[in-house]
């Protein structure tokens, strides 16, 4: 809940590439791309003139029943083309939130179409973050995210993050005929960059697949490039059910997201002799500016080989924020998994601190997971840049740290 | 699910004011305004440029923490200043769905906060539409919309749309003291345009207030001059604790919404010693961009006095439309509260047609509730169109009438 600028306010007013502007003049390095979306850079003025361009045709009409629009076709055929699954279907909605709703709901009506309607329970792991609205605020791995709310959807649960064991035990105990799901983040985002231990998605994919529950990768922060492939599930051969998409689809630049489904889950809904209607779709969704923009971002990011530069970065971002690993106010630093990294603090209480006296040495993150600093940088970064946001951070994380010079007029007593 | 243009799709290429233009070129006067939501008319180059301009400037930032963008916070006072509450917060979305999904978890978050946890229950009308997310789908009042998803957002309830003695019996069964709100929309949507009964909107708030049961005024359709006034709370005067809106925030120029929060449900979060950290919110709330397109779309409604034209199509609705009533093919024709109607026809089944023979006849109109068609017209729509309007869909409704012009070489019998 905002209100018009206050002291203490950090008010961002302008970007540029990886520069962000605040309301007083003062100059940031962008560690983070806004909330991990501004793959692009910001101020790009290519995907301003496609909105405008759209905008005087027509912003949005509807993409119900027989009507469309022309950039969202476009836009579906596009992400088929570059998704890793065969013969995708895509389900436009407004971000990330919309898309894990979208998924939970279409993989429960999935089963109920191919007569298992009792598989509808879905399971998420901790330290996930799958947006905010009911479903996904049930799913969530962050317990304070979920808490104080009631029960929001039920037959929901969390298993550890990183032992495959607790997978397969919990679909055991819930028995294998009454999940529908599994949602697992390829890299956990907002629970702290947490990359997935050697073997476990390899391992949680066969364990979905020996019981027939249907595997969707959220892909929210880690689609369009983040790791250095279109998709995470690309990189780590993942072949899901579906993928759940938002933020680089638009660098953010306008509000979207989509669901790529997989031929599977997308078959009870096109059998070629009429398919299930399945009533479920928003006001926004496939809405015609932001498929525009979407269709400008992608080609950006090809024309730029935007893709190429991420995977670039990973080893840039290893080199530079790696070597924070031996600062003593951080206990490791999370990277090596695209152009992505989270810097561990000791304390964790002191995250706050730490994001301000960022702010003060002329980069801007912010705390994530458990005390950790988001890295998540624009694909157009330099390594002059990734190095430029280490130092910065280095810089804030000595004023973390009590300085233990002795003082020569000190005589040992308290003051 | 979308693929590029197939034959018998309707897809539309541009727009201007109360005009559409397909992808074959041929143009159509939109009843609906798209998906009730282009109430400055269609190809409004003031909110592209807004639009672009923001985009050059910073498309969007992140709202969280002490974070913000400036539109976001000029856009946030901008509401609280027609809301037709005291004292109004603002809490951004991306759309409709969003914000439902944000108040029925505000509502349930605030009455943990005053210590009565078990307010849980949500109820909704028959009739009623809030959304497709897991909260929205599950106070749903089209059962359609609900079916086969398996219980997603438990302790939800419906009620008779038209009798304020069930909404009492059911705040008595459930037990008033696990109830946690109400969610009403002024006029019916999309469940048909059904205008609420004399005297029902005044007794389902009494009744609110008697259980102290929160009452919140879904205005996604109505809200931000539909009816004639900013909001229908004010019209009807409703004094909601929360106000859910979208559509007409931004003419759906660019996906948002927000829900506006009475003091009473804001107070735990705004304590002057230090409010409770909600820990909600989407990557989009206030974007920047968005918040943009959404001041120039008041601008313009206010510079135009828009608001007062939807008050003035009321009437013109009323003449124009209301004569349909009396065609063989319809039962009733709703208007009378603000630019807003349905036609409602005797064959339920035939409203596709329908639909598409007013297309034949120039007018783009889309069947809602139980076989009506429905006319939401922008409010820069004049007499003459909305004349225009009504013509055309009374061609189409001829057309759902079988001819009994005898057939003079016909012998009676069947060919």
């Amino acid at each position: 809940m905002a209100a018009v600028e206050k002291a203490g306010e950090f008010v961002v007013d302008s970007g540029d590439g990886v520069w962000i502007t605040d309301s007083d003049g003062n100059r940031y390095l962008d560690a983070t791309a806004g909330l991990w979306f501004a793959n692009v850079g910001h101020g790009r003025g290519e995907l301003a003139d496609a909105a405008a361009k759209q905008m005087r045709k027509v912003a949005a009409y509807s993409t119900f029943g027989d009507v469309a629009t022309r950039p969202t076709l476009e836009l579906a055929e596009r992400l088929a083309d570059i998704s890793p699954m065969a013969d995708t279907k895509v389900f436009f909605t407004s971000g990330g939130s919309d898309s894990v709703e979208t998924a939970v709901k279409l993989a429960r009506r999935y089963w109920h179409e191919v007569g298992k309607p009792d598989r509808t329970h879905v399971i998420g792991r901790g330290h996930g973050y799958h947006g905010m609205h009911a479903a996904g605020t049930s799913l969530s791995g962050l317990p304070l995210n979920k808490a104080d709310h009631g029960t929001l959807v039920p037959d929901t649960a969390t298993v550890t993050w990183d032992d495959p064991a607790d997978l397969a035990a919990a679909i055991e105990r819930l028995t294998p005929e009454r999940v529908a799901a599994f949602i697992c983040e390829p890299v956990i985002g907002a629970g702290g960059v947490l990359p997935p231990p050697p073997g476990y998605l390899a391992e949680v994919r066969r364990i979905c697949r020996h019981y027939d529950v249907l595997f969707i990768a959220d892909e929210v922060v880690t689609g369009y490039g983040r790791l250095g492939h279109w998709f995470a599930s690309g990189r780590f051969g993942l072949e899901p059910d579906m993928i759940v998409t938002a933020k680089g689809l638009t660098s953010g630049y306008a509000p979207m997201g989509a669901v790529l489904v997989g031929p599977r889950v997308s078959e009870p809904f096109f059998r070629p002799a009429g398919g299930v209607w399945w009533r479920h779709g928003y006001t926004y969704s496939g809405h015609a500016m932001c498929a525009a923009v979407a269709l400008a971002n992608l080609d950006l990011i090809e024309r730029e080989d935007l893709v190429r530069s991420a995977a670039a970065l990973e080893g840039v971002i290893v080199d530079h924020l790696g070597r924070l690993a031996s600062h003593s106010a951080v206990t490791e630093v999370r990277c090596g998994v695209g152009a992505l990294a989270a810097v561990q603090l000791k304390n964790a209480a002191s995250a706050q601190d730490a994001v301000r006296a960022a702010r003060a040495h002329g980069v801007s993150t912010r705390a994530i997971g458990a005390g950790a600093l988001q890295v998540s940088p624009a694909f157009v970064a330099t390594s002059v840049d990734i190095a430029a946001i280490a130092a910065g951070l280095s810089a804030a994380l000595d004023t973390l740290v009590e300085p233990h010079i002795p003082d020569p007029r000190s005589d040992g007593a308290s003051r």
